[in-house]
């Protein structure tokens, strides 16, 4: 037997949705199918979306649950009326704060979004480009201005959380990988010489081989590159130089994007620019 | 006077930030402080946590507030005897949730993070890749296993959207600059050749040509490609060129890289890959 999920938002819906999803992965018993339903932002849609609702409860032959973060008090009365067991996040938590700020709320639609929106875009914009100019090693002499410097192997991640990084937080980050142009004469990785400088703003990551192998078999299948072996000598050198310079690393198969990110900038002590929507 | 605002996690943080923002951004009168404190996953960095609070409290003169989505309950009851007004996400909504679940919640930390995590990593790997190797035009090969194509004059946001759906969504986006080479003999913009056999997939981007000239000025200052002029005729020829062929487009300046994206799934009626975390 599934049961439905809707995750109701008049904005993007990001919001109501993550926190719906933390919700219900506690119930790892229940099968549930999540619909996630943005800009529901006036009364007629939310009345369409009610009859949605109710003829799921119908098909389901169970109340669907209903996550919401509707601002605006007569969409919400309306998504109020649904056969459903309401999450009702607003209504829950507005009214208290209201008597603890002792100030009545806005219930101004995405009223998140207009604030300070232009600083936002500029430094997303910048973040991004930097992050792409200086992707996998590019370019190196705007590492002055780099708040951190991903260092890893080809594939183990370096790009996604580069690019993560400037698009949600603004954190200029470049990376550089480590590659076999770097093993001295005993085959040992060294440090390369465009990172020396920069010792302080690094920050490496690595990856079980066998994840690196399958990502580079995609790639270049059959090849030296995605072959197990060198993929388990590349990352043990790049795991040595980090344990031997100090440099903090983090496995990337073991953690979401955003969780490396967060880390990160908690473990480096970064400044975001903006925060999250 | 300020208060200070904590959004308390035990995992990246991302979800109670961004609920708490939301409640918060309703009561534009009251200054407030916000503070995220993520990882807050032992006991033990709970109390040093509510040392910190209690410290704040007396510092500001008034309660903090405190709006927390941890799910062990052994740390959840340590942050609860902080001195402060309490939005306990997790203790409001779980115990309804398990009632009319008629089950009992696993309570284990980071649950969503781990289902399906290896795919999701490969999508996004994948759907980042993607965007870069077609990324402004770069190659027009694959268009065919694009999800959508977003088009538009230089500058007006293509990359950081294309990103964004790739990274968030795992949506595979191509993006395509209108340049004046796709002026005909009459200077009046054509579908470049390329995106002909791809219509249906193509999503227009516009910007307002005071900020695009803002934003080209920094790049190339007193140019012709950053002119006032030029940023107005082009943009013109643009919109031009949605309307005639009736390509939904948005406006960058008005929406925010998570608006432009989830809208633009709404209306393609795109399939995410999977969910934002």
């Amino acid at each position: 037997m599934t049961r439905t999920a809707f995750f109701i938002s008049d904005g993007t819906g990001i919001t109501a949705e993550s926190l719906g999803r933390s919700l219900l992965a506690q119930f790892e018993n229940v099968e549930i199918r999540m619909v996630t339903k943005p800009y529901i932002d006036s009364v007629e849609k939310a009345m369409n979306l009610v009859e949605v609702i109710n003829g799921t409860a119908v098909h389901d032959g169970e109340k669907p649950i209903i996550i919401d973060t509707i601002v605006d008090s007569a969409i919400r009365d309306v998504i109020r009326q649904a056969e459903g067991f309401k999450v009702d996040i607003f209504s829950t938590f507005l009214e208290p704060l209201e008597q603890e700020l002792a100030t009545r709320s806005s219930y101004s639609v995405g009223r998140t979004h207009a604030i300070g929106q232009d600083e936002v875009y500029m430094d997303r914009i910048h973040s991004v480009h930097f992050a792409l100019d200086n992707d996998d090693g590019a370019r190196t002499h705007q590492y002055d201005k780099a708040d951190v410097i991903l260092v890893g192997v080809s594939r183990c991640g370096k790009t996604p959380t580069s690019l993560y990084l400037a698009l949600q937080f603004g954190v200029r980050a470049a990376n550089y990988p480590l590659t076999e142009d770097d093993l001295d004469e005993d085959g040992v990785l060294k440090l390369p010489k465009a990172l020396a400088p920069h010792r302080h703003k690094l920050f490496g990551l690595t990856i079980d081989p066998r994840r690196l192998a399958a990502i580079r078999h995609e790639r270049r299948p059959n090849s030296r590159y995605s072959s197990m072996d060198q993929c388990m000598q590349e990352v043990g050198q790049a795991e040595g130089l980090y344990r031997q310079l100090h440099i903090p690393f983090i496995d990337t198969t073991r953690f979401s994007v955003e969780e490396i990110s967060t880390r990160m900038i908690a473990e480096m002590g970064l400044t975001r620019r903006f925060s999250p929507r």
